[in-house]
């Protein structure tokens, strides 16, 4: 096709989380967001997970820029890994701006990026390729969808969005500038389908601020809110609402004591003078003029609210008469700790205000009719269901679909499709690499790595290491086998398996030497008698490790 | 106090699940219940919960019956277990009874235990206690709830329950006999929580059978409908919708098999003949004949459902047209995996419709203003919410201060807890015993138990261990130190690694035979030291084991 455009996910799409996607027209290609994903359940002892760049170092002459349309982590928290290997400019709305700087700062890799602040509106050339960002609404400021013009057409990108109407920060959507675009001639529109399965409009974020208001009002005593630190807006109107009512506010937890004095510094965040305090400040006032604004709205065990729920806080502990607002939304996966954490506080005589029984959170994303709107505003030709899991990006054709956009320019993609878009037509091309890398400690490693299946194994019936000290010369045995297990049954069973476990090897090794086989070839056979014993003594399937130790 | 109660809940109160209570009066003890727990994600490996007997070992000689209210896992699956202690008459309802006939026979344990079967108006006589079975309303047919009469009061439990005005299978609740009794008076109210969050009223069961009606006629193509197998009243309304819109119906997977099967013999579910047949059968129809049951709603790995999502099912295969309906609520903690389930399905080209996006299920446990109803038919002195996580039993206890139960008069317990009831007053006691029993295999322990908390870390950060050979005699480094990890790092890093830890250990080793330490002093100080190491060099702390080897 000539004069295309191939549209490359590779993060985001099939899967919640790191989203990351490169747009390419000819020789010049511009990566939109880098971010990070948190790991699910299954993905064991792992602390973060980063979108593959494979394709990117592939292609790394062609990469001019990349391009972030907001400040959550799962859209700028690989900027510093992938910032390792690329050196291109980092365009940033405001707020990411700082943001980001804060997140090198910390990673000490500030120093050599190429780090440019942009306004909404604002043109950018990348090569051949004419970005603008464009004002839209999320559950953060400063957050812009971004136009992409090239000689083969315009692609308009929507980052996560909702539209508010009366926003807590900033202005509405840039509604005119959406329109021009549309009217124009958009030949592909990917838009966020997060909240595609939700039927009609998202409450605006000032909803919120009356609930918040009416809780804080309310409360007899200490009032603690625990929210994302990123969502500056929630943070604003618990401050609101604290200086109405009389109280002061402290913060506590690091994330979040960061971003609100960035807040203030940067202005995102308004409060007269004295009304946020440090924690020790309150000591001296009657309860009923306190708030506190912490972390740990996703039950995060390092967090400040899970700390006061476990009683393990050095200064916070929960009385009778506390008011806990979680005003958050639970990430799917953190169902059972943010519950346990809810429990914990009731159990120590707080009233809790959750998302269950009290209105006090909207999250940040367009549900089905402002997705209509945007899709007829835009009126792309091409349409591609960007941000969500399978089922969000189907439920997001649908309504693409019932707007009046033909099934056959609809392409639901997945992380690493390809998709070849110009005036003359639209198809998929060859996949990609596009997988998880896991970053655990200062290692990372990728799907194909063994450390995650094992540790699947580990946990489920634990290890068993059986030691065969085995005589250099002849191969015998040469000494009695020792047995060592962790996480398998109680040390006394174990100890009175291992004798049985001991005679088991010695055939097994004896039986070997008849053979003159490799030691591989004994560690098989050593592994099989041991699993096959052990799970008929218990009905459990360990890790077993034979060792040879020749003397 | 004279003449007085004992109330001690093992299981079921502050946590969901194993639902068990010992209610004792004199002499003379019941237990209500005797269920399992199905293990959250951080009971590693472990395949099921039972509450602990401690309590009911030592107070055995009390122990009249054990009183079933309905057929649920959370209500008998620990039977085969508990009754391997104690012999005495276990009372159910029809289909609970039906229910614990066929897994005694599963466990190779049903010829020693004495079942009776009871029907709802039905009273059995424990020693001074008498018991009744009133009829109530749940997701399963036959629930009662079980009217205590002591000569200290009168005790109304209700087991898990709603009301249902239109069930689909048997009556509404006996709404005449609830009233009786609390007009005749009683002391104390033990009642259902779990929706106790939920404003309003539950819908009938009925409802659901339209909505099913209505998705099964509209299909075009095949329709897989999964819920769970003890949930009758669901299947019967599939097979009612599958006759009026001229479908045949398979059922696949073992759970739901049996469970249809005993229902059709019983006559809990009724089905034209040559309606239900067996799934090589369909095979002849053209695919808008076909209706398939499956388990799977939850989930699970083995299930039928979820092996279709993975491809890996033998028999059926996903194709465009299909239409999968998950008839069932997601329980707390297997969210990710219903997910990714939905996801496959889609990415396979089947249309599914689930609890977010179509009206095909309904719970059954009562929300605020049906247990605001069994309090006014009730009328207790005094009030325990049963069955919930805390804040579950703290929003029940707000429903009864509500209704006018004095603050004094309501009690959150949780399992363990001990309440002593009379005419003259109620407090509480001494508490006992009453955490989790992890079944694993053919393997018990207990909450004191390494078991898990060795298996948490070894999920962690993997393993590694150090062999070390010493010479017995002089405790003097015998060779060299073998290395071997598991889901630590990857295997050429560990092995890049393993020489450095070779002369750690053999500095470790050689200070100790200086110091003529014991190896466990020696030991610990080859942890220590690899520990460090590794933590610097990856940033993991994995789990250390040294051996000695002694040659």
């Amino acid at each position: 096709m000539a004069n295309s455009i191939r549209i490359v996910p590779l993060g985001g799409l099939g899967e919640i989380g790191k989203n990351m996607m490169a747009i390419e027209y000819g020789d010049d290609m511009v990566v939109i967001d880098s971010g990070v994903m948190f790991p699910k359940e299954d993905m064991l002892g792992v602390d973060l997970v980063l979108p593959d760049t494979t394709f990117l170092l592939e292609n790394r002459r062609k990469l001019r820029a990349i391009l972030i349309t907001h400040g959550h982590e799962d859209h700028i928290g690989a900027l510093p890994f992938v910032l390792r290997d690329f050196n291109v400019p980092v365009y940033a709305p405001p707020l990411a701006y700082n943001l980001i700087t804060i997140k090198m700062r910390e990673h000490h890799a500030g120093r050599d990026i190429d780090l440019r602040e942009v306004e909404a509106g604002d043109v950018v050339k990348c090569g051949a390729i004419r970005a603008e960002f464009v004002r839209l609404n999320h559950s953060i400021p400063d957050a812009c969808g971004i136009a992409l013009f090239t000689p083969g057409g315009t692609v308009f990108h929507t980052g996560d969005f909702k539209f508010d109407y009366t926003p807590v920060h900033g202005l509405p959507a840039d509604f005119h500038r959406l329109g021009e675009l549309g009217r124009q001639g958009v030949l592909l529109l990917l838009s966020d389908s997060t909240y595609a399965e939700m039927p009609g409009f998202t409450p605006s974020e000032s909803v919120v601020g009356q609930a918040l208001d009416r809780a804080i009002g309310d409360a007899p005593g200490r009032v603690l809110v625990t929210t994302f630190a990123s969502l500056i807006a929630r943070v604003q109107q618990v401050i609101d609402a604290a200086v109405k009512h009389n109280r002061k506010v402290a913060i506590a937890g690091r994330g979040m004591i960061d971003n609100v004095r960035m807040s203030l510094a940067k202005g995102y965040i308004k409060a007269p003078d004295g009304t946020v305090v440090d924690l020790k400040r309150l000591d001296d006032l009657p309860d009923h003029q306190k708030v506190i604004i912490t972390t740990g709205s996703q039950g995060e065990p390092t967090s400040v609210l899970v700390r006061i729920a476990n009683k393990g806080h050095r200064e916070i502990a929960i009385r009778n008469g506390d008011t806990v607002i979680i005003s958050a939304t639970t990430i799917p996966g953190n169902e059972t700790v943010v519950s346990r954490t809810i429990d914990n506080l009731y159990r120590q005589g707080a009233k809790v205000l959750h998302a269950r029984n009290a209105f006090v959170h909207v999250h940040g994303h367009a549900s089905q009719e402002e997705l209509k709107l945007m899709l007829n505003l835009i009126q792309p030709r091409y349409f591609v269901p960007v941000h969500g899991e399978y089922r969000m990006l189907v439920a997001h054709s649908d309504l693409a679909r019932a707007v009046g956009i033909p099934d056959e320019n609809i392409f639901v993609l997945e992380d690493g499709d390809v998709l070849r878009v110009g005036r003359d037509g639209a198809g998929r091309e060859e996949r990609v690499p596009a997988g998880h890398i896991y970053v655990d400690g200062m290692q990372t490693f990728d799907t194909r790595s063994l450390v995650l299946r094992d540790r699947r194994a580990l946990a489920r019936d634990g290890i068993v290491v059986v030691v065969v000290p085995v005589d250099h010369a002849t191969g015998e045995l040469a000494g009695r086998p020792q047995v060592v297990s962790s996480g398998f049954v109680e040390a006394n069973e174990a100890a009175d398996m291992a004798t049985r476990i001991e005679s088991l090897v010695e055939r097994a090794v004896n039986d070997g030497v008849e053979r003159s086989e490799e030691w591989s070839y004994t560690a098989s056979r050593v592994r099989e008698a041991v699993t096959t014993y052990l799970q008929g003594e218990t009905g459990l399937r360990p890790m077993i490790i034979a060792v040879p130790l020749e003397v």
